[in-house]
């Protein structure tokens, strides 16, 4: 008969390698930094958004470069489990040409079954090491950003300065954000206790461990315009607790998301974890493959960013997993008055002329009173307001390298069909168009596939054109009967719609008050009056929370607690402590 | 044209009158306590949970019963909106005679619309207030916690002892729990922030502003045998963040859900809050309402405690609200090795017997391998182990006072009929019946419906048998090929068919390291070689997890922050920060 010694500790400590342990190091002061931006809200990042050489030097810029060419007509290599095939269906929206890269396509059983087989180890590594190795990719990304820019700006269109910038450091910002929150969420654990208790007449003395428990497979299904922005926080989030990720980017938009991927794996491989840990699930548009992961019972975690349809869909039949949504609603602006007029108007022109408003916080529609605003500079009509903005949008267009540098380009036909769809409803009885939406030269792709602004006015009776959704460069001006009216539309819409942003201009500090707790109630986040440099639909990580979940605009708040919380569970054991040379263990001993 | 004060803060400050503050100071150690408890997990309460005189004094045990038995065969007056009529079925497992209290049922749309109403100033209040209200509750109610005993007796047949005890301070620890994790979450939201960065030439200063709102009407379903259990966290969860609360009773159980709603009310009013932030949505057997409630937009928190054929029902079927289960699942013992056999198998048989097996955390399946296995006085066969545990249970039934103490009563002919079923089933081949369930005598109840345990002896191939929850006083004793073979079958079942608790007896340090981690990653919190006078399936809450969500046995983790995180919302809002005599706001005066 054989015992083991009683008393042996069972709390296995994770073990962790020299490189292991010096990654956790290099990290930590970015972890505390971000840990304390999200609590205080402040301004912070790590890194650098702008793509100018006095930062990044005069080498990066053109390395970034040459680094995507050499990708262009080739295989994407990545050697995942259960290839079938290689595809890419990639165009350029500034040459118009297509990329010519192709990816593996796999068998969704073999990337579940290598998940789950990785998730072994990776469920017992330290949080705190799983971060560091989130960061290390984070700071990886970053090194190399350049190269991502170009591979955004020619798969979603978007300008190069924003490509480097949102695509990028604010992106990974928001990764980082949620591994600030993972963090808390975890550290709220206590691996182990003493409990002590006194019961009838016995003294209780038990030792009780708690172990994190990764949920399962994680899903990131990404958007075509914006892909790194939202998977970022939502890979971040689910490896930082335990959770292998497979990201399903949109067939149109791969070459971002298999970047990143390729990082990962590196990073992962480097530290001695499994690389499929994170694996790429292209597919093509004739056979999308989202559907087959999503139905995986192993598929336990899913985040989705992208058309309203299919996030309604999943939000609609995904039971039994933690899914979250990012989709899109209705936008708004509401003018009551301003200060200066043609500064808030040109706030919002800019805004909405931002990668051609293919942003899911570009405002699309602005409410005006009928009888229009009081300005600094008096009275301003409806139609003044109306033509106040397309000026602003005039101005941007008629410079070919402000245009390129704000709108980029439209990244498909479809955002294109939006605008003459809206051309063509705006025939009717009390349309407006007050600018036509024109294609604009851009300066370094001549066949770029550009569209400025169309604008068009109407009034609330026109609500089918505004209600929903337009994915494109269309912007309407719309006429209220006055501006509690505007607020209240713009606040039903959010409700009913959803919204990821709303917009308000007044300078009267009553309509505001009347009006915040309403915005707060539809879970609309306003920016009130905003002008100047900072674009009014920037949203910073660690200080700007983006989607509320109280709306049909999604549920993916990035990033708070109830984006990190359910992504691991707790379970526990307990077991009587023994005193090795007390009673019951010397009695164990002596029949052994 | 009118300007209002430039620079106006536009944060309202909750406003808190003078009793409500003195609330939140009188609460504000035991909240603080909590929080400790619950990130040391250290064993800690602010009550009693033991029903003694000499604790609570001569006066109010029996004030305690005489208020209940005033309760008896009248209406339980409640002003509730929408009333339709009046009903009551329930019956008492001890006296076998009807309690004779009609409640009022209501207009499901009454009770949400004036949720919906009260949850306008309550989502206004201060986190600590709400709070505060909470804890007020948990005070009062356990003042009058011998009333809340007599009348979980008289519904779900729990012993006095246990019904003081476990319906009351701990039920009450868990909703406490939950309100720390609530003050938690919520204190991870700074109200305000500066932000500040340049962009381009622009220095740009913001004041933001992070509102909780929270998500909507909570829906409570109790179950019958335990309700105060799992509807205290619940209720205090939603209402700390700022949620309205319809709590939906078991028909067989309303009268212990109808004082805790009476309480909540009382509370909320005295304190200037809307009552209807907590109503009753009684119904009958025959007609049974949860499914418009769930059904209904309005209502966004579902917390289910109860049946797995209704709990997964709503989870197969509930989407876009936050649904919260805890069913059940098959509870199992793995018996490896003991040191002292007839300590530990009177550890299982108390477990088993207590309340007659209906509970969450009762044992249902004991497996021990078929050769035996070892004991600290040499081999015992599996026949000998199996008869330690009848022993151990007949020594519990000879005595009344004890099993009367133990046991309870049996809820309703439900109960018995799992017994019925499982003894009809019991002739199958290589089944025996090693102990027959009977009635005891209950030293002060004679009619009371009473069941000892029924213990059945068979292996692995009778699954169809044990593998699902049979929800009475019957015991499976089940012969495996092996120690781990048994661990094996556990842990399968664990994950297949849910659990909330499972135990394992043995020496061998190696056969416990080998299988902590599969019953962790199956979401089976586990109790290893507990013996003496805590009950082995004693869940203390601020220290022990309950439910993990990993498999079928639900996803409502007592507590956690993923218990909490998602009853509430952010909605922010930002603006330039105006210096009052800084340049634009003297302009802006400068023309009102």
């Amino acid at each position: 008969m054989t015992h083991a010694t009683p008393g042996k500790p069972t709390m296995a400590k994770p073990t962790i390698s020299a490189p292991q342990r010096a990654l956790v190091e290099k990290h930590a002061a970015t972890l505390d930094a971000a840990m304390d931006a999200v609590m205080s809200r402040k301004s912070w990042s790590p890194f650098k958004d702008s793509p100018s050489s006095k930062i990044h030097g005069e080498e990066k810029p053109p390395a970034g470069k040459a680094a995507f060419e050499a990708r262009l007509n080739q295989r994407f290599d990545i050697d995942l489990p259960g290839i079938t095939g290689w595809s890419g269906e990639e165009v350029s929206p500034f040459t118009r040409e297509p990329l010519g890269i192709t990816y593996p396509l796999c068998e969704p059983e073999a990337l579940i079954a290598s998940a789950k087989t990785a998730m072994a180890d990776w469920s017992k590594a330290s949080p705190g090491l799983r971060i560091a190795l989130c960061l290390e990719v984070a700071e990886q990304l970053y090194d190399n950003n350049f190269e991502m820019a170009h591979a955004v700006m020619h798969v979603a269109g978007q300008s190069y300065t924003q490509a480097f910038s949102g695509s990028g450091p604010n992106a990974l910002d928001r990764g980082i954000e949620a591994l600030a929150y993972a963090a808390m969420a975890m550290d709220k654990v206590t691996p182990a206790a003493e409990y002590h208790r006194q019961f009838g007449r016995d003294q209780v003395a038990l030792e009780k461990t708690y172990t994190l428990v990764p949920r399962g497979v994680g899903l990131v299904i990404c958007c075509a315009s914006f892909p790194t922005w939202n998977a970022y926080p939502a890979m971040f989030a689910s490896l930082a607790t335990g959770n292998p990720v497979i990201v399903k980017p949109h067939p149109i938009a791969i070459l971002p998301m298999a970047i990143v991927v390729e990082r990962c794996r590196a990073v992962l491989s480097a530290f001695g974890f499994d690389p499929n840990l994170v694996t790429l699930a292209a597919d093509t548009i004739a056979e999308p493959i989202a559907g087959h992961y999503v139905d995986h019972p192993d598929v336990q975690i899913i985040d989705f960013t992208g058309s309203p349809r299919y996030g309604s869909h999943l939000e609609k039949t995904v039971t039994g997993k933690q899914l979250f949504t990012e989709t899109a609603g209705v936008n708004s602006v509401v003018v009551e008055s301003v200060d200066d007029l043609v500064a808030s108007m040109r706030a919002i022109a800019r805004a909405s002329s931002l990668f051609s408003a293919q942003m899911c916080t570009s405002p699309q529609v602005v409410f005006v009173p009928k009888d229009g605003i009081q300005t600094r500079d008096g009275h301003a009509s409806f139609d003044a307001v109306a033509q106040c903005i397309v000026d602003e949008i005039d101005a941007l267009a008629a410079n070919p390298k402000v245009a390129a540098g704000i709108m980029g380009a439209v990244q498909a036909q479809l955002s294109l069909d939006v605008v003459t769809e809206a051309s063509q409803m705006a025939g009717g009885e009390g349309l407006r168009i007050l600018r036509e939406g024109e294609a604009y030269a851009h300066p370094d792709f001549p066949k770029a596939l550009t569209r400025t602004m169309m604008v068009i006015a109407g009034d609330s009776s026109h609500q089918a054109m505004y209600a929903e959704e337009r994915f494109g460069p269309v912007l309407f001006v719309v006429a209220t009967d006055s501006a509690d009216a505007a607020a209240q539309e713009a606040t039903e819409l959010a409700r009913t719609r959803g919204t990821i942003s709303c917009y308000m201009y007044s300078t009267d500090e009553d309509f505001i008050d009347r009006w915040v707790d309403v915005y707060a109630a539809v879970g609309a986040n306003l920016s009130i009056n905003l002008t100047g440099a900072m674009w009014i639909n920037f949203a910073a990580a660690y200080s700007d929370y983006h989607v509320t979940g109280l709306n049909p605009a999604g549920n993916a708040c990035l990033a708070d607690l109830s984006f990190v919380a359910s992504r691991f569970r707790i379970a526990q054991r307990r077991r009587p402590i023994v005193t090795p040379l007390s009673g019951s263990a010397e009695k164990t001993a002596s029949t052994g």
